[in-house]
């Protein structure tokens, strides 16, 4: 495997690959590696004939109250788990090689990027949409993978590289979860025992939401109060938002009549968890 | 020559030829093709061995109270002088192949975008470096080439490129004028033949500039004033801006220590004219 800091080193070794005829697959991340992550590289091995994956904390996505100062990093052990999955090249650059000086071009996505996540964390779509597209640029995937929990992220860069002309496929990948059923992060680790035990009521309020559309409920609101009040029923939780969301264009829904997007965001103690489903009449 | 009107197809044959190993040069314009345009493609037709020339008239880049809709269009005329120039495929998309229902994604340079006609044209860069990046996904070329006239665009289309790891060179051709030194410009023909007297008071009050600079004087204020005087001097004139900047970065200017752009956007009667020149100390 490959580690490589330089846009420049990388774009090289993509012409090349892509001279010889070979798929690129890509996975961008931030590091600090988790079961998510890996699942998400092993798709992408499958898909390509070279995998890239990045390895970047990028700031324009973050707020300024935000924790990109302490967002956990580990290096070492990201490129011992990266070798093990078969990674080709990764691309690990610098914030200065990403954004030098005079650094001032942002890629918008107006509508997807305002409500959910987009309304609790201003800019952080346009540093993500931003990012992805240089990240495109320089590596010129084939395809790339991600994951469906940051699942407004995914729909963001489905319309960059619909609506900008882009020829990469976006392949999406299943939420995993812990055996308990929380939805794996990087940010778990900011979690005390006692709020990791409170954080597992967002993956059960997805499955008690999921049980009262089986036994017919239809109404957004209800399902949206039973849902609070359950999160709130554990110490150390607070709502940042549930929404019940049209899973194409996240435009509102007031009933459940199709595939209803159901999307948490959650405080427990100082860490933002989100999770989602997509609840299903059958 | 061919005329392509489907992004797909465009792409296609974009493909092909870099498949191919051929070298691609395009010209992006507006259409209603004047000898400011054809002297771009000439340059194009050298630079590269395959030429495509996109008329599309962007209304991304055209203000509310802008003249989008009147804007000066001869698709039939444009086909035949672009077949004079050797241009391979013509590629004339519909508004709504650019710009299919739902859209939502813009490309936004923050700083560069703000003063000069950025200021008088809110969003107008916006609109400009979004459909310049989507023809440069469409197109893939190897090199584009565009006037000096649109200083400002020249500057943020640059920007575009260095920002988002684009690998377009980005080649420039100098302002082309009329005999009597207008610049060629599409909205000239708004012009009344007394407008058009008026109209060459830009022109002539960029001489007046470099005069002044070669003989000694460095105070932008000062020089900004004998412009503006003689430029109002003449009928139907009405300054927008005149503006003294760094060429590299368009920081202002107070003194004249080394080149420096003169950007001047006037209206006369109706029409808005721009032009600038880079004043030299010798």
């Amino acid at each position: 495997m490959e580690i490589v800091t330089s846009i420049e080193k990388m774009t090289q070794i993509s012409l090349k690959w892509r001279k010889e005829g070979q798929k690129i697959a890509f996975v961008p991340t931030m590091g600090y590696f988790h079961e998510g992550h890996l699942s998400l590289m092993r798709l992408a091995r499958k898909k390509g004939d070279r995998l890239v994956v990045s390895v970047f904390v990028n700031p324009t996505q973050f707020g300024p109250q935000e924790d990109f100062e302490k967002y956990p990093r580990d290096k070492k052990r990201d490129i011992e788990l990266a070798k093990k999955e078969g990674v080709d090249v990764l691309f690990c650059p610098s914030k200065e090689e990403m954004y030098p000086p005079e650094y001032q071009t942002y890629v918008e996505v107006t509508e997807l990027s305002r409500p959910l996540c987009g309304e609790s964390r201003p800019g952080h779509f346009r540093g993500v949409a931003t990012v992805v597209l240089k990240l495109f640029n320089i590596i010129r995937p084939h395809l790339a993978v991600f994951g469906e929990k940051d699942y407004q992220q995914l729909l963001v860069i489905k319309k960059v590289v619909q609506d900008l002309n882009l020829s990469v496929e976006i392949v999406s990948h299943p939420i995993v979860r812990e055996i308990d059923g929380l939805a794996m992060s990087s940010r778990n680790v900011y979690l005390s025992s006692e709020e990791r035990k409170s954080a597992l009521s967002l993956f059960k309020s997805l499955k008690l939401a999921q049980e009262l559309v089986k036994k017919g409920e239809r109404n957004s609101d209800k399902i949206r109060k039973i849902v609070r009040d359950f999160i709130l029923s554990h110490p150390y939780t607070k709502i940042d938002y549930i929404e019940l969301r049209d899973p194409k264009n996240l435009i509102e829904k007031k009933e459940i009549s199709g595939p209803t997007l159901l999307a948490i965001a959650i405080f427990v103690g100082q860490t933002r968890l989100i999770d989602n489903i997509i609840l299903e009449i059958d």
